[in-house]
């Protein structure tokens, strides 16, 4: 029998923003309630071509199938004119451990995942009436998680803040054309609005505490290694409401982890973003809330099953 | 571009026992200089369905890819008609991190290295002259096991010691076609033959200490997750020289931490097998040496990497 292989193209019309939306809000739910099984995820990095891998895996309690994901980022890539990141997903039958399949995705279900989670969690936990948003970064994941919060609530203005002054206006116009109405602004005006998304490599924290004003929300989405850190601990310190994707790996290499070791908060005062996605989230309109995403193996799970279901399902 | 997908069959034609030997040798001794990265496995475990999933990753210092390995086995496949184990290599860019192929091997690779190292170091530890061989088990390792060191030195004949009459039968069946004589034989008689191999999923010790002979070699392959053990501590208490291909899986999962923990041994009592690949061991007539093999990712890459390079060569 022939491995089956599934090729980007007809896995980038398979997922179906509703199918992604409704697969990692179910995941996130069933993992926040202990109804998956993810282990520690594996990691390889390559200091001398600027590049690491990351391997997930992970399985919904009960499912049909686990999956193991291949995640690349070289981030010299561009310079030769190859993607940054690179990957593939695959499926396997959790009664058999029989390979159903490979869905070479090239990375595009885990950055659709990433766009989903972020903005059903900005979008649960920001407070209902806020509009004003702001992106830190420039990269595809500042456009997306835009783009994928603009799905679930109105967006009156997106504030871009970048190192790139380049990338900044690229993205404005990105935006704009997408019909949002997107401006440049300093770090200090993007941290003080309703809405605050960071998807940075940054080693540092990207905004202060203090800019960030009563009543806002921020997501961060950027930090998935140790030595990277996008939210200051202070911010959690500051904070009504935490809420991470993973307990154990936002503690080990997310931003949270980052607070803990600075005991702006302790290990415990974090929230499972699955809980707060079950229903209206009660925020009192001044606090300060935060989400640290880590980006979870069983969200994965759940997204490359559903796909290959819709995908086997539009072949017979 | 579509993803390259290699076939088992045509894996197992470029996979010629050269090729696979002298790889893993090389692999081996270059993990034990320090010239790999091997991150931990990652193990997912499917209790209702008796099975597990082991992801492998590796790189050899300098090498032009890396792998990761997904192998799964689920042991009531079988009584399917199912095989029990399966996986695939993915062989990726180590400059890139694009993924240049995916080797369906259906486990095959990992099967061979297996064969490859217990054979290596078991003909590199046991004295030149020893020609008695016993195997405990009476799965493929336990032909392999046995089929591959008589690649590499000759064999008087092969004690088979297992749980299943019927399987014993089966496998001295196998052994006597390709020439090997061989016998069944119970598990006292087995401990003292010239050179032991254990390569059994037993969660107790398969052989006790005091049946193996002065002079004898001891090679241990089939305890892969720390609620297995073949080998008694009290076995490494009575060693000359205990050898393992990855000093902290072997202490996290081997036999060897189980001799650690029973302190029989202490944990810095081991040396890497890759150095006793290299020139001949010295070691005394009357001693007794022991290796515990738990599969080292940087193995699979080198092999995997190999393979895919004889495979490109036959093609162009």
């Amino acid at each position: 029998m022939t491995l089956t292989v599934h090729e980007a193209a007809a896995i980038e019309q398979a997922a179906t923003p509703q199918l992604v939306l409704d697969t990692v809000r179910d995941a996130l739910i069933a993992h926040a309630h202990g109804r998956t099984t993810v282990p520690p995820p594996l990691h390889l990095q390559f200091p001398d071509a600027d590049g690491d891998c990351h391997v997930k895996a992970g399985w919904i309690a009960d499912a049909p199938d686990f999956i193991v994901k291949i995640a690349t980022g070289f981030y010299r890539n561009p310079a030769q004119g190859l993607p940054a990141n690179h990957g593939l997903v695959c499926v396997t039958d959790a009664r058999t451990g029989q390979v159903r399949a490979v869905l070479d995705d090239r990375g595009l279900l885990t950055t659709w995942r990433t766009a989903a989670a972020g903005a059903l969690v900005t979008h649960a936990m920001a407070r209902p009436g806020a509009s004003l948003l702001a992106v830190f970064g420039t990269g595809e994941q500042a456009r997306l998680q835009v783009e994928w919060l603009a799905k679930l609530r109105r967006i009156s203005t997106v504030l871009v803040h970048g190192r790139s002054r380049d990338g900044v206006r690229k993205l404005c116009e990105k935006f704009a054309a997408s019909g949002l109405r997107a401006r440049p602004t300093r770090a200090e005006e993007a941290a003080g609005a309703d809405m605050v998304v960071t998807t940075t490599p940054a080693p540092a924290p990207v905004l202060y505490a203090a800019h960030v004003r009563d009543g806002a929300h921020v997501t961060g989405i950027g930090t998935d290694m140790p030595h990277k850190n996008e939210l200051p601990p202070a911010l959690f310190g500051r904070a009504a409401l935490i809420a991470t994707d993973d307990h154990d790996q936002c503690l080990h290499h997310g931003d949270f982890g980052h607070a803990v070791r600075a005991a702006t908060v302790t290990a415990t005062g974090d929230t499972p973003v699955g809980f707060l996605l079950e229903k209206p989230v009660e925020r009192p309109d001044d606090a300060v809330t935060v989400a640290d995403l880590t980006g979870v193996g069983a969200v994965d799970a759940a997204l490359a099953s559903a796909v290959l279901r819709e995908l086997t399902r539009r072949q017979s």
